[in-house]
């Protein structure tokens, strides 16, 4: 029997404009939603009337509770349109929840706010397969992205102020600040300063029983302001503040320095929200985020400037994730929202994890991971589940002849231009030659042992032969099953197939998880099994890389997970090498850390880390409808 | 009979910590007090289990209720340390509403988080007159000021984005982005360009019936990067952000331009939230904003950026104000918290007008203004019952005898440092000479045509005698009554004195409210009027300020109300210059102003807009219990 939220759409033709179909349609009241999936009013916070953060305390409560089906959508190498990655992830849900009469929970990441003023718009789906409400989906949501900024700016002004101070004092006077003597004389270490003693090896409890040398090495982290990594961030689109000097008022002394901002998604601590497993591993990882190194090379951390602390209670309600629902009523899970260059991509192992439970034995939990399948579900696989632990028994790659006729040959696609010819009548030898991209990405999912599933995002003016091409080609290369879906014009009801297809996936699914590389292999070793992964014939590092590998090494961080920074356009480095190219050497321009998320990160090229806007941005369209509230214009 | 939502205390002596006292209490369901104060569910939206967003269209519904009594709280010139205003606000309405069985609603201004982790500590009251839940009164609360931050930022980043553009393209190219063609060829206004084509007198629809004299006009708003005065914000104390040279990526071409950060609550949006009436009048005023001028001095407003209903989309929810409660479950309204000299330091009329509705005829809405009486209540009567069209019964102004004594010529208070003997002993005669102080406030604010309540917020060491001459003082300065109160110590039974001379002095009212200045004057003499109304003989301006007012006035901006940017710690501009200092001529360094919220800011001297951190931030104090989710070390 469906579940009394379900909600059955009348679907027209041509498919009207998203917010036009997400204005179509009223929400149900969240707490509905929430009942019909068994939480009771203790187990939520509202939101208004159409958000809810589910409380990370019904993790316990579930405890005992089987998992459901975990199903990863990941996609081929796309277009700069996209191919639908997210309108799938929603239509299969809908599919399951108000077709199959299964259990269904959609976990989404949430989007980043900045570039909804910008070029691109919303994120919350397309046509019949969308996240409502989309404008609260696209802006400030329950806060989580605010609580991020404000987070990783107290972080980025303790470091500053600390190097401001240590500049200005005397060992002595800095500790005497630091432990300040009480009314009766008697000093007193805050808690959190027990971190750094321990680090530096000092048992002692009373700050009267330090020695001169402990009290510098305790006092002074000696910050080398080159080696500072963190920066500020804003969830605007602000090119301007991409490099900036800081530091030049009167008051600051002369104590200028170059850094930049980076748009919020782009912050560690988004990372880390995504790969949090409690609050308590939140707490430790806040702490051991690394935001540069002494003079004499040890990694200063969160905790050593003793912010740690406060930086966890700034993200306390953000742990939480939220609530929505999707255009025919199943229940969506959204909660974090790294980048998927240099951040993993994926949202929240939290939200999954909840979601499993909620749905429990014989329901699904579907999430997505960003970009292609080649850095979205390897990410997905050798960072996400390798910190969740939990197992996969399916995989998504979602494709579109659009896409494969472009890895076979076909004309550039640009943003913003009408597409070729090629792309919108009959070529089913472009498909069959492009089919080489999805062929690769099948069996790179394949290879971590989970059963693929091929979904065809059907556009209207793909035919039948092209259809069956990719399916001919899809199962040759391994898939499970390849099934054509049209939910973007007809919703959940467009993607039954590929529910029943994902259905059958899931209960057949018997192997084991394999991870792509054992995490005990060196730097290198784990960057050259994904090189090789991608197609490439060798690894080439630049002398930055080199000295990055060998200062993380000697500082005892190797045996972190890997997490590519490369284009999503190709598996190669170059955007333009479509296809499955091999035989390239991936160079490795400079690596990175974030530490307290726990991951390597290689920079294969340059990447945008914050946004601009056009000359005539998308808000010029976006107002209130001051009589009735609702807002106009977002995309 | 006392509603059931009030909670009786068990006082302790000597008073704990603050935060002992606010973890001791379970605050009730925010529900609960919604109901208590006639609110349906549809009324307002949860946010979490003790926050709730009272919507704005309750005023609709409440129309032809009669308003309460209307109290605002001012006090004397404070020590550094605060005299118990907050703390007062909160008690007074804890003694009508849990012991004189009267409606009451406090209205309070929404802390900046900054702060918080910084010096200071969190904002909610004191003693057992505080607000709950304390931690998220102080930290995000509803995301207000995360929205004000992000509508802030948006409209900086289209500044410097917008110049960026106008430099690398012809007119028509301009044009052409802004009014792009769309498939048959025709090009379109959006509806926002229509404010800025109404500005320039061009009444044409049809974007290709611009001349290209029009085109030029419409289409290159030609912003003087000197003239920009509209900043960055964050919330966050972080003084390397100051003052910062941005745009110094290779992307941006050489397009370096220095300008800084404030702290979010300085932005004129918090201004603007604090001060509109609407949704409609909030979209209006946002896009009034000006933001600099153009080479040829003409102002450039948020609207000719296209940004203005963006903006409003980012505040919609920020304009409802949030329910709390305080120790004894009366309710509170937490909305806006505009800065107190570069802006009027008030929380918002919204909050006020839902909360007169709310308890109506005989209740009672206390809201408190910022900074001494000098400042807070001027800026209240001048500025926010001006744009509110409300009317006070009673002015509190609350006194302490520790800041009596140091205007009667005790020695100088600095806060961290131990008081000197002659605060904490009996010295009648530096109260009385200190009296002068409260008297001038009193004079001042009487002439308003308000009845005076003197609230003497009393400390254990102060005296019966001490205390004797500050009533008398008070009385013969014509004060409707003088109370000692130990809210602090008892809570609301601290309090009940004081409401019950609060309730005589309403019930008593007869005069209409006179401003000090009307509109139509001249900035200077509106200047000159306030001057005066300090106790200046005069007014002295810089050429600064000289080229400004002529601006402004030129510019159409003269009727707006004035709002000094003066220290609070003495009438004059000389915060050594305590009593009531006369004589002096007060200097007008800058003029600056704030045409979105509607009001003209001198400058008398330097004020900081973006605190630091110290040495030792609270922050090392502050963590999450990560057993039980609660905040530790807030202070």
């Amino acid at each position: 029997m469906p579940s009394p939220t379900i909600r059955r759409l009348d679907v027209a033709s041509p498919v009207p404009a998203d917010i036009d179909i997400a204005n179509s349609v009223e929400p149900l009241p969240i707490a509905d939603i929430a009942a019909e999936l068994g939480l009771r009013p203790e187990h939520y916070d509202l939101y208004g009337k159409y958000k809810a953060k589910v409380l990370l305390s019904v993790l316990d409560e579930l405890k005992a509770q089987q998992d459901g089906y975990y199903v990863v959508v990941g996609g081929i190498t796309p277009t700069p349109l996209g191919e639908g990655k997210s309108t799938t992830t929603v239509g299969l849900c809908q599919a399951l929840g108000a077709f199959l009469d299964k259990k269904v929970v959609t976990c989404l990441r949430q989007p980043s706010q900045g570039p909804t003023f910008g070029i691109k718009g919303g994120a919350a789906g397309g046509g019949y397969s969308q996240v409502i409400p989309m404008d609260e989906f696209n802006l400030h949501l329950t806060g989580d992205i605010h609580a991020i900024t404000a987070a990783n700016n107290l972080l980025a002004a303790a470091i500053d102020t600390r190097i401001f101070h240590e500049n200005s004092q005397s060992d002595k006077a800095l500790f005497n600040r630091l432990c300040p003597a009480n009314k009766e004389g008697k000093r007193h270490f805050a808690d959190i300063m027990f971190r750094r003693l321990t680090k530096l090896g000092v048992s002692k409890t009373d700050p009267n029983e330090l020695t001169p040398d402990e009290i510098r090495r305790f006092a002074r982290l000696d910050i080398d302001p080159e080696s500072i990594t963190w920066r500020r961030v804003m969830d605007v689109n602000d090119r301007f503040l991409r490099k900036i000097t800081v530091g030049q008022g009167p008051e600051e002394k002369g104590m200028v320095r170059e850094t930049g901002f980076d748009i919020s998604v782009a912050s560690e601590i988004m990372a880390v929200l995504a790969l949090t497993t409690s609050l308590a591993d939140m707490r430790e990882r806040l702490g051991r985020m690394v935001i540069g190194n002494s003079k004499s090379g040890e990694p200063i951390t969160a905790d050593d400037l003793g912010v740690g602390g406060a930086l966890t209670v700034l993200m306390k309600d953000a742990i939480h994730p939220t609530l929505m629902q999707t255009l025919e009523g199943t229940p969506v899970l959204v909660h974090a929202g790294p980048f998927a260059n240099i951040a993993h991509g994926n949202s929240s192992i939290v939200a999954d994890k909840i979601a499993l439970k909620l749905v429990g034995k014989g329901g699904f939990v579907v999430t997505e991971a960003g970009f292609g399948a080649d850095i979205g579900t390897e990410k997905f696989m050798d960072i996400k589940c390798r910190y969740s632990g939990l197992v996969p028994q399916c995989a998504i790659i979602v494709a579109t002849i659009r896409a494969l006729k472009m890895h076979g040959g076909g004309p550039e696609v640009v943003a913003g231009k009408p597409l070729d010819h090629a792309y919108v009548s009959e070529n089913v030898a472009l498909v069959e030659a492009g089919c080489i991209n999805l062929a690769k990405h099948i069996s790179n999912t394949r290879s971590y042992g989970v059963n693929v599933v091929v979904a065809i995002n059907k556009f209207a003016s793909d035919t039948e032969a092209e259809m069956k091409a990719v399916h001919s080609a899809a199962m040759a290369a391994g898939a499970f099953d390849a099934v054509v879906c049209t939910h973007h014009a007809h919703g959940g009801k467009g993607a039954v197939e590929l529910g029943l297809a994902v259905q059958r996936a899931c209960e057949s699914q018997a192997e084991p998880l394999k991870f792509l590389y054992p995490l005990e292999s060196s730097i290198k070793e784990k960057i050259e099994s994904i090189a090789k992964f991608y197609g490439a014939s060798g690894v080439e590092y630049s002398e930055q890389a080199e000295k990055q590998i060998e200062m993380y090494t000697k500082q005892g961080f190797s045996s972190l997970p890997i997490c590519m920074a490369k284009t999503q356009y190709s598996f190669s480095h170059v955007p333009s090498m479509k296809g499955a190219p091999t035989g390239f050497v991936l160079p490795i321009r400079d690596v990175r850390a974030s530490i307290g998320a726990g991951f390597i990160y290689p920079l294969v090229g340059t990447m945008s880390t914050m946004p601009g806007l056009p000359t005539r941005p998308c808000f010029y369209q976006i107002d209130v409808d001051t009589a009735t509230g609702k807002v106009m214009g977002l995309s």
